[in-house]
């Protein structure tokens, strides 16, 4: 098996959601595993000088309605959340307490998180709101609870976001395969690709 | 025969160029026309809030990176020139001038100018480099050297600015089929899904 793909995503950020829904899929066929790395954009934006898509007016019209139809063509439920955006805070430090332990269920807590936002509109920044739905995968919320909030998780997740932006990343979601950075929901394929031929030529 | 297709570019935009490389054959294939649209993105810009790509520290790396990638699988020579970027108003005003009497020519100019400038380094941004290239594919050089500078085409050029940011565009390349906003280089593959259904189900 070659090496994995890295999936940097924010749970705040709607093409996450959709890089979440169809990236393992996508990997799966070209028998690679895909290493999901949530960040907090708002750490990275700070170091890029960029905004939130939806703070430029003509790109936040154009953002709803990219949204809207990506949902179609995608097949994949999205309503625009309300609080948007959210402090990914509580869902990423949850996946970092689960996956050394317990990978697949963290990335299925992983996803199911991103549904309950932008196709459920539950309020995902709430420490409970992600207890609960990590709970209804199968994670223990009392020992989950405790380890949200540990230092060590804590870290992990300030030294995620240093070694994103180590590596050039600045959206969301944003891929990194062989070294070939590839960001963008709109981009699968361009990662298709490279996957197939390992090449742009 | 279906409605054109707009095509919004910046001449001082490389996925412009690799834009306007493409979209007449892809056009050709859905039996569509194409109306070419220069505008000056400083204008939008200011308009938007947003800055050029290259502005942002971690978004020009990638760029660059991604300029050379596509340059290669598009089979599209590029080099990234220097100065970069450049005042497109000669380039744009040069468009103006040609287009409604001899529109074949303005287009063939165009394209010339965006190569002369990203895959040959001319710098298009000067009158007479703008005027000998309109010369070699044909265009009467005394005529256009009086026209570009005359006081309808530079109105037009104000107006075809202002008329893109009212309907919403705000990037290079942008085109705008039957209504359907689609910003991006990279986007090819949804201008196309569109063209083939005209519906995004």
């Amino acid at each position: 098996m070659s090496d994995p793909i890295d999936f940097y995503f924010d749970f705040s950020s709607p093409y996450g959601y959709f890089g979440a829904e169809k990236i393992e899929d996508l990997a799966a066929g070209f028998d690679r595993q895909v290493i999901w790395h949530p960040i907090l954009l708002g750490a990275v934006f700070k170091e890029s000088g960029a905004k939130p898509l939806l703070e430029y007016p003509l790109k936040g019209d154009y953002m709803r309605h990219d949204l809207q139809r990506l949902s179609t063509f995608m097949d994949v439920p999205f309503k625009m959340p309300d609080p948007f955006p959210i402090a990914a805070v509580a869902a990423s430090r949850a996946f970092y307490a689960l996956t050394d332990q317990q990978p697949d269920l963290a990335k299925k807590v992983a996803r199911e998180l991103y549904r309950a936002y932008f196709a459920h509109g539950l309020d995902i920044s709430k420490p409970d709101v992600v207890l609960d739905i990590a709970l209804a995968q199968g994670a223990d919320r009392q020992t989950l609870e405790t380890n949200m909030t540990s230092d060590a998780v804590k870290q992990r997740l300030r030294d995620e976001n240093a070694a994103a932006i180590g590596r050039g990343v600045f959206g969301s979601p944003f891929f990194i395969a062989d070294g070939e950075p590839i960001w963008g929901a709109d981009r699968f394929w361009m990662l298709k690709r490279w996957l197939k031929n390992k090449s742009w030529k």
